[in-house]
């Protein structure tokens, strides 16, 4: 019985997509790699629905929050780091880590950052070069306004730096559209291939910033990786075996048609929180105008071990959920529906879910007090 | 017919670990990913024939070299960068990023560096903190002789980082033996899987360099990895089919056997140089008792175009060589000896050059004046 593998990110991935990475390595300067990856780089822009470059790196999502923080910013700029959970504080730590001025604008956990707040916070600051901000937050399943927040960033003319690790590929994020300077994604959520790849979007003020920006980079250098891709290369040994796979994926997200993919991810989100609910599960997610659709977060009932729940739905089930992150630990799990996903994967998740927690009821029941 | 890759890395790798990498996605939080990593880390230990710990980044070799300067330096702290070549210089570049104060001892490309040269720099100065070099350097052909480099870095107590990524997996490098402080390898070159990974090991020396190590560090961050390899994970989604394949790719190696591994790839190095010389091709590597095990550097002969040769191999013989990188661009071609290689794939790759250089002489001849 094949796993139904549930998380929010490494997801599912199709088969040939998997075995297409398996093929015999190749050089990665010579001509078959350099049409690849101009191919792939094409159509990481139509997804990314942009005209900017695309930087394609071998990391994970984390590395990319770093590019895109060492690439913009000097040591003792001031950075909004705006947080709505697990992932929003990662993108402040990295901006401390190398030396910016942090401002955290924190919500609570659950909830949606605020454009309003955002807007008095630039107002009152001009000294703020950039804003961080975390486009659905994994850790609680929650989507924010970036639409909204993109606006606001854009009145007060500063950098907008985006983590869209688990949004953009699955739910609608046009990067010109709403005019972010810097979008970075991973390859191991929508893009239904497995982790190590990141992509950046990085538009005209994102390259002035980044001839002033003084925080130190190499690996993660935008410019080098620039100028390698004008000669059809990465400037470091790229992880090939992933670009074959992305390769075909890329074939079958514009197949599906992007707009299909997104109205999926929504029927999807919709679904999943409508199920979880029907088993009386409280969502994190305070506000069902900010659910997300690429993961839904929910509190564990009272009486069940979030611990036990996902063993049993592991080991009995074939279902693989995750618990949570941070100050969550312990007492939510959380379901993924991104990427390779379709309704039939997430009602299998749910009825396992049900009888799971009808066993771990009737145990309980069962324990002599 | 089947390409016969012969550059320095991807390397070929066996068509099972290949097919390893593209089993279905697991939790990289869940307890068989746990297993994985725990295994593929004990053998790794053996593999650096150490007891350090030794960290698994997702990242190019380049970002290893990185977490080696960024873990163990602070700005304008000294460090000894020693290069023979294209690596030698990243590794310098690296710490002049970061904000150290470089000493370059530069060789001539095709020499080794000279043990009582460094050992001359470091008496003359006692700032030095650490030095870099490069165990064998890719772009040349040339391995160093990192023994008595590192006694002499021993003798004088200062931090040895080393660029083992061609080297570590093909040709012996007893890390605790050698005493040497930080090792970096990737998972491109002896262990025979695709690029993505790097291993870096991390000595006590190191550790507490790292502590007081004032440069900026997130992604790359070695305490933030050992602590999450305490309870089995990695700190950032980890490249998870890439750990697939490594985990029967050691498998392999530990079956063929350390001594074995070495043997193999002492005997293919020193048949590559007798086939290359035999066809008339100049060695880059100056003497003979520093040429590289693992990749053979050659001038092409005058009046041959690098780049028609290596096209007319590509096209006509499905063997694949690299070219010359830095101030050997357009000069040499290089030939990888490394990992999945056999005897058979070597005469194979020289045969061709030999039918290749025969066609290029008779276009020439034939070419009107």
């Amino acid at each position: 019985m094949a796993v139904n593998l549930r998380i929010p990110g490494p997801t599912a991935c199709p088969e040939d997509v998997l075995l297409a990475g398996a093929k015999p390595m190749v050089n990665h300067r010579g001509p078959e790699f350099r049409e690849l990856i101009t191919r792939v780089n094409q159509r990481l822009k139509t997804i990314f629905q942009t005209k900017n470059d695309v930087v394609m790196l071998t990391t994970s999502g984390t590395g990319g929050l770093e590019a895109a923080i060492v690439n913009t910013l000097s040591p003792s700029d001031k950075l909004l780091a705006v947080s709505v959970g697990a992932f929003g504080d990662r993108f402040a730590s990295i901006g401390e880590a190398y030396g910016a001025r942090v401002i955290k604008q924190n919500y609570a956990w659950g909830e949606a950052a605020d454009p309003d707040a955002i807007r008095k916070a630039l107002r009152d600051d001009p000294e703020i070069k950039a804003v961080a901000i975390t486009h659905n937050e994994t850790s609680t399943g929650v989507t924010n306004d970036l639409q909204a927040i993109a606006r606001v960033v854009r009145e007060h003319d500063r950098l907008l730096l985006v983590d869209a690790v688990s949004s953009l590929s699955c739910i609608p994020l046009p990067v010109d559209g709403w005019d972010c300077d810097v979008v970075v994604t991973g390859s191991q959520k929508g893009f239904m291939i497995p982790p190590g790849l990141a992509f950046v979007s990085v538009g005209p003020r994102a390259w002035d910033a980044s001839k002033k920006a003084k925080m130190p980079r190499f690996y993660f250098d935008f410019e080098r990786h620039r100028r390698s891709f004008e000669a059809g290369e990465t400037p470091w040994t790229p992880a090939v075996s992933l670009f074959f796979s992305l390769d075909l994926a890329l074939d079958k997200m514009l197949a599906e048609g992007m707009e299909n993919v997104y109205e999926r991810h929504a029927r999807l989100g919709a679904l999943t929180r409508r199920e979880a609910k029907s088993l009386g599960f409280k969502l994190v997610c305070k506000d069902e105008r900010f659910a997300s659709n690429t993961v839904t977060a929910m509190y564990v009932p009272e009486g069940v071990q979030d611990r036990a729940l996902r063993t049993m739905l592991r080991t009995d089930e074939n279902v693989v959920v995750a618990g949570g992150q941070g100050q969550l630990t312990g007492k939510i799990i959380r379901i993924g529906h991104m990427g390779y996903v379709s309704e039939d994967d997430i009602l299998d998740a749910t009825r396992a879910l049900r009888r799971t927690l009808e066993k771990l009821a009737a145990t309980t029941a069962q324990t002599p007090h």
